[in-house]
């Protein structure tokens, strides 16, 4: 059975995050001053081919482990569901 | 009041994503051979001051528009909940 992953992966709330902080600083200059603590991570979605959602789930935990994630910097979330 | 917003900024479909191809590529060689199709974009958090769950969306969207997302490559969708 198919199944669609969608996974997020942000910067660690304790680590400070440039790209984040530069583009909050950019919104008080557009005259979007109400907005605050931007932090910016990646989202990636993903197609994966698995007999049962907890297995699809096993994969798609192993994919962030090994190659998504960089665990000492970021902490990731997803979530399956059925194609 | 404050709200909080989880914005996800995307290649758009049609685009080819080349860090999701090469991405893509590397699953296969890590032996997760069952994942394909891997997009890789944007995923930013916010916290945003305003009266209504409403108004709140109309700040977001502005930003999404004016900074977050170029929108000849990209597209963007949002939700907005309480703080």
């Amino acid at each position: 059975m198919k199944y669609f992953a969608d996974i997020n992966v942000m910067p660690m709330k304790a680590l400070l995050d440039p790209q984040g902080k530069a583009v909050t600083g950019s919104m008080k200059n557009l005259g979007l001053s109400e907005i605050e603590n931007v932090r910016i991570g990646k989202h990636i979605t993903l197609e994966i081919e698995a007999e049962t959602k907890e297995a699809a789930s096993v994969k798609v935990d192993e994919a962030c482990k090994k190659l998504l994630c960089n665990q000492i910097m970021e902490f990731y979330e997803f979530t399956i569901k059925e194609a």
